[in-house]
């Protein structure tokens, strides 16, 4: 989706592509980064809300999906005066099951009209690797600049991850250059499945992102894929097809610096 | 190049590209995976043959270029019975500077004509991570099945890797599949040139390699790339461009596990 600084209407915009995906069959949803918002200067008080992650939750219970709710600026566990770029999960209870707070924060000079971005300004760095059993899957949790570190990967592989979440905002500069060889690389590497939910479309004057969000399977297929418009990208996860694939090739088998 | 099973020939063969990308201006050059040849039943022959080693010097020294020999059978060091897959560099003395042994060795059923590929019968891995300078940049090396283990490739980058050369005989139903995106990733993940040359076509009337040898820039766009057939792939190394692609994206410093 293409998130705006209007945040009730970011609200109903996510809360009508999950409905679709959930009316197309979708058992587990994963919207991107910040849906909520990209508008930086919101982020506090986004943070200081109580009736979000409810609100979030009452999704999931009532359309009976998981969800993989993007990220969302929320408080530190550790009273840090900076937020949390969190990925909360929501079983189809309503029951919150899993938050990753992101580990790399994008701090970069893209060089494109935004210029430079600084995500440590307000946020701090997540400290946890966290993977959660689902319905279709044990989901290894990742966001956005993460993906650059195939080291993080790894370790949700480690953890036993069947497939990995990527809520992202990647720009449109960066995701052009990077967004799919990185994607097909790690689930290449880690043989897993990457749902890779990303914003689309210019969020204001200067900021664009790159879309294109993606499910790839094990072998590096590219499963679906959207294009620079929102909407639902939507697959079947075949396990037994995954269990196939580390058979043939046990690339984990054979790895010998960083074993685990 | 497409190595076949006669040894002579498959010299002469890469004598001559050698030679020509030489003639085109090239300072250092990068020869596939076992140019020799693929016929495993010929390695423990050429491991024993002490002329071959003095013949790549030879090379290197009269064309006045580095050459990064691809991978040949060479004795183990520790005299396993088994061989050494082993990357000799030579400078343009014709001194071997450099030696790498490859370390991930391919035990894989690809689902190909050949069937399984059963590298560590013939080969024992090698165990040390090798850097070496040259005259265009501090050279890293890693050899085919390598690619898949982006832990090596960040050791090279942590020494000081600006570029890293891949020989390789990637099969043609794994290269389709998974030689680009992870070419690309390895560049983009640790902002080096990748210089990789594969062997291409039919070797015998099961095996068949993918090609598309090509270099690779820091920031993941392909300088120039091969197609099936053997040739020779050029490109300027800008160090100058490395420079701004890490100073403007410093993944690097973004680490936050596994850090140097």
């Amino acid at each position: 989706m293409c998130s705006i600084a209007d945040v009730e209407a970011n609200l109903a915009a996510a809360h009508a592509l999950v409905a679709d995906a959930a009316r197309q069959g979708a058992r587990l949803v994963v919207v991107p980064e910040m849906f909520l918002t990209l508008d930086g200067s919101q982020f506090q008080s986004l943070a200081a809300r109580s009736d979000l992650v409810s609100t979030l939750a009452a999704w999931a219970q009532d359309l009976g999906i998981w969800l993989v709710a993007g990220a969302i600026p929320l408080p530190s566990p550790d009273d840090d005066v900076r937020l949390r770029s969190a990925c909360c999960v929501f079983n189809d209870q309503g029951e919150q099951v899993a938050r990753y707070d992101k580990i790399h924060l994008f701090d970069v000079d893209v060089g494109d009209a935004q210029g430079s971005y600084q995500e440590s300004d307000r946020f701090a760095p997540g400290e946890q690797v966290v993977v959660v059993d689902t319905p279709v899957g044990r989901l290894g949790l990742a966001i956005c600049y993460d993906l650059r570190f195939a080291e993080l990967f790894q370790r949700l592989a480690d953890q036993g991850a069947e497939l990995i979440s990527l809520p992202a905002a990647f720009t449109h500069r960066t995701g052009e250059a990077h967004w799919q060889s990185l994607l097909r690389a790690r689930a290449i590497e880690q043989q897993c499945f990457i749902l890779a939910a990303n914003q689309c479309g210019w969020h204001d004057d200067k900021r664009q992102t790159w879309g294109h969000s993606q499910i790839i399977d094990p072998w590096g297929q590219v499963l679906t894929e959207l294009g620079h418009e929102s909407g639902v990208a939507l697959a079947d996860i075949d396990l037994s097809w995954q269990q196939e694939v580390r058979r043939r090739m046990p690339v984990q088998q054979h790895r010998r610096l960083n074993k685990p």
